[in-house]
C-alpha cells in the first residue's frame, strides 16, 4: 500500500451526512456496491434502466433513466457528492460534459475512456511503452489481409466500443469472414493475431481520489465461451509474475490516473505479461474479495472514489475460488435452488436476484480454505446446483 | 453442528421466487438482515415505526405500522413466508393469535416470549433445572423486605417487560428505593441479588425450523452503565467453561423449541455458570460475527427460520472484537467521521445510519487478528474517533 497520509484534519468542517454517490447502471456491481454502501453510512443512488434491476430490488435509490442521455445523466448527477459506474455504456463526450459543468466523476472521463474503447486503450497503453498484443485498425478487408500477412491466421476481432461477456468478439479464420464483421460493427475493428496464452491472470488496483494505491492479490481467471467463469486467488503463478503484475497494474493506475477499482486484465504468454482489457469499476474478477479478502471490493471502491482511506488487500485463507452462476436454455432459477446448494459445506452464496437467462450471470458463489483444488470443487459444486446441474 | 440433514428433495415442488420474509422492527438488526438477505435472493420486508428506520432507510420494503396493533401485524404478515423478529415489543397475546390464524411465526410465540418476559423465563428455566440467579417476584415492599432478609442489600430490580439497553434494571440499596419503583413500573418488580461477576458471558445458537442447531464460540460481553459496550471473541475463559456455556446454550435452544438465532446471555460467577437473559433475534453480542465468524448470524438467521441449512460457525481469526459506537450528550454524528475512523488499519466499520442521541447505539466496529490486546485496541480507537472522541 502507498504511503499517502488521509489528510483531513479532525478539526476541518465535517462533511454532510449521508454522503451520496451516483452509480450509473444498476446491475449485480451496484446491488453488491448497495450491499457495502449500507454500513458505511453512504447512501447509493443508481440511474437504472428499469425497475427490475438488481440494485434497485436491492434498495439502493434508485432514478429511472437512460444512460445514454445527456439530460437523464446531468438530473441523476444533481446532489450526489460523486458519479461512478457500474458499467462502461456511457457516452464519453456526456461524461466531458458534465465534467466541464462541475460534476465529481470517478474514474474520470479521460480514464474512463480506456474502458470503454478498446482501441483508444491499446494505442494509449502501447505509446505509454507497455507490453500489449500486436494490433491494427481495420476498416477495410485489405485491412484484414495486411494483418493476416503480418501475424497469420486465425485473427482476433473485437469491436472497439459497447462488447462485454464474449459479445464483440469474434475469431476470424480467413477474409471471408472478414467483410460481413466490417459491415455490421461500427468504427470498424481492432485486431489481434490468436495469442499462445497459458493463463488470463487479473489484478485489481485501487486507487483514491487522494492518491492513494493499493493491489489486491493476482488471480486467474478461467473463461469458457468468452465469459469468465472462474477465479482463482491467488494465481497459480510463479512470485516473479505475480510481483510483475502487480506492478504493471499499478503503475497503470498511476498513470491513467485511475480513481475507484482498476481491473487490469492479463495474458500470461510465454513471452511474458501482455496487457489485455482494463476496467475502471469494480469487477467480476473482484468478487472474491467479499469473503477472501479483508476489505471487499465494493467497499474499497466506495472509499477510493470518496478519497477516503483504502483497506488492506490481503487475502484472509491461503486459497480463495469464485465459480460464477450462468443461466443455461433452460430457463433455472437459482433462487429456487440456494437451500439446495448450502447443503455444500462452507460456500458463501450471491444471487443477483435477475430473471433466469441464457448466458446471463445470475450469481457467484464463493469459497476459501487451505487447498485450492478442495476449495475450488466446492464452488464449483455449489454453483452446479445453483445452475440446476447435478454436479459430476 | 448437529446431524441434521437438509431434507428438501432435488425433485421436490420448488418454493416460490423471491422469498419475502417479513422483520417485525426496523432498527439496526434488521438493517444487518437486509444486507445478507440481498446476496441471498430474500425479499426483506420490515414492519418499521417511521421511514426513519434504519432497515428503511438501507431499502428493505417496508410497512410503517406499529408492532402493538394486531391489525398492522396481520396486513404486515400476509404474504410473507415467515414472520420474524428485531426487536422483544411485540404483544405476545398478539402472536398467539397470527399463529392460530395459520402465519408462520419464527421463533414461535412461547419461545419467544421468554425473551419478552424475564419473570416468566426465570420461572421456565428454574423449572427445567437450568442455574439462574435466585430470584423472586415482588409486587409489595413486603416482598422486597423478605428477600433482602435471605439474599442481603443491596438488590436488583428489573422490570418483567420491555427494558433493554439498561432501561428496566435498577439497583435497590434499601427499602426506600422499593416503593417508588413498584408504583412506577407494571405487573412487579423480578428481584435478584446483586451476584458477584466475574465476567459477563454470551452464546449464540443457531436452530433451524428443520431442527438443526449450531453455536457460534462464546463470548464476553463487556457491560458499561448497563450497556453492552465491547464483544471479546473467544470470551478469555478456560475451556472447561466455554464448553459448559455452549452445552448449556444447545440444551436451551432444544428445549425452549428456539428457531433462528438465539442469544443466552450468562454470569460466569465463583459458583460457575449462571443463566441471564435470553434473546431469540440477531444479537448485539454476535455482530463480530460478520467479519469474524465464516457464517454471519443475520445470515444465520435467515437460513434458520426459512429452514435451510446452516452455515459453519468457526471463527475465521484468533482473536475477534467489536465495539459498539455510542452516542454522546454532544450530539456527535459518526456518519461525519468515518474517513477519520478509517485512517486505523484494519477495522471494519458498521454505522447504523441513526439520527445521533445520548446512549444511542450508533454503530459498531470489528477487528481481528492474532493478538487480543491489540485487536482490542484497534476497534477502540476506531470507535473512539466515530463518537468524536481523541482516544487516550
Amino acid at each position: 500500500m502507498s504511503a499517502v497520509m488521509y489528510r483531513r484534519s479532525p478539526d476541518a468542517a465535517p462533511p454532510p451526512v449521508p454522503v451520496r454517490v451516483g452509480m450509473v447502471g444498476a446491475g449485480q456491481l451496484a446491488q453488491m456496491t448497495h450491499q457495502a454502501a449500507i454500513g458505511l453510512g453512504v447512501e447509493l443512488h443508481v440511474l437504472a434502466a428499469s425497475p427490475a434491476d438488481p440494485a434497485v430490488r436491492a434498495g439502493a435509490h434508485a432514478t429511472v433513466g437512460s444512460a445514454s442521455s445527456l439530460e437523464d445523466l446531468r438530473r441523476f448527477a444533481a446532489g450526489c457528492a460523486v458519479l461512478t459506474f457500474d458499467h462502461e455504456r456511457v457516452d464519453p463526450d456526456h461524461l466531458r460534459t458534465l465534467a466541464a459543468e462541475g460534476v465529481e466523476i470517478a474514474p474520470g472521463a479521460p480514464a474512463k475512456l480506456l474502458a470503454q474503447d478498446k482501441l483508444h486503450a491499446r494505442r494509449v497503453l502501447s505509446a505509454e511503452g507497455f507490453a500489449v498484443p500486436p494490433f491494427a485498425h481495420a476498416e477495410t478487408v485489405q485491412d484484414v489481409e495486411a494483418f493476416a500477412a503480418r501475424h497469420g491466421w486465425p485473427l482476433i476481432a473485437k469491436a472497439p466500443r459497447g462488447g462485454y461477456d464474449g459479445r464483440g468478439v469474434w475469431t476470424i479464420e480467413g477474409l471471408a469472414d472478414a467483410a460481413p464483421l466490417l459491415a455490421g460493427v461500427e468504427g470498424g475493428l481492432v485486431l489481434e493475431p490468436r495469442l499462445r496464452i497459458e493463463r488470463e491472470l487479473a489484478v485489481l488496483v485501487a486507487r483514491s481520489s487522494a492518491g492513494e494505491c493499493a493491489a489486491y492479490p493476482v488471480v486467474e481467471t478461467v473463461q469458457r465461451e468468452a465469459m469468465c467463469r472462474e477465479i482463482i486467488a491467488p494465481a497459480p503463478v510463479a512470485a516473479a509474475v505475480a510481483d510483475e503484475a502487480r506492478r504493471l497494474a499499478l503503475e497503470i493506475a498511476e498513470r491513467i490516473g485511475a480513481v475507484g477499482i482498476l481491473a487490469v486484465e492479463l495474458f500470461l504468454t510465454p513471452d511474458g505479461l501482455v496487457l489485455n482489457e482494463l476496467a475502471l469499476r469494480p469487477h467480476n474478477s473482484g468478487h472474491f474479495t467479499i469473503e477472501g479478502a479483508v476489505t471487499s471490493q465494493f467497499e474499497q471502491h466506495l472509499r477510493a472514489i470518496l478519497g477516503w482511506p483504502l483497506g488492506p488487500c490481503d487475502l484472509r485463507a491461503p486459497a480463495v475460488a469464485t465459480v460464477n452462476v450462468i443461466g443455461g436454455d433452460g430457463g433455472h432459477d437459482p433462487r429456487r435452488d440456494i437451500a439446495w446448494a448450502l447443503t455444500v459445506p462452507d460456500v458463501h452464496v450471491h444471487l443477483y436476484d435477475k430473471a433466469p437467462a441464457p448466458g446471463r450471470k445470475l450469481g457467484h458463489v464463493t469459497a476459501y480454505g487451505d487447498v485450492p483444488r478442495e476449495v475450488r470443487a466446492r464452488a464449483m459444486r455449489a454453483a452446479a446446483l445453483l445452475e440446476g446441474r447435478r454436479p459430476a
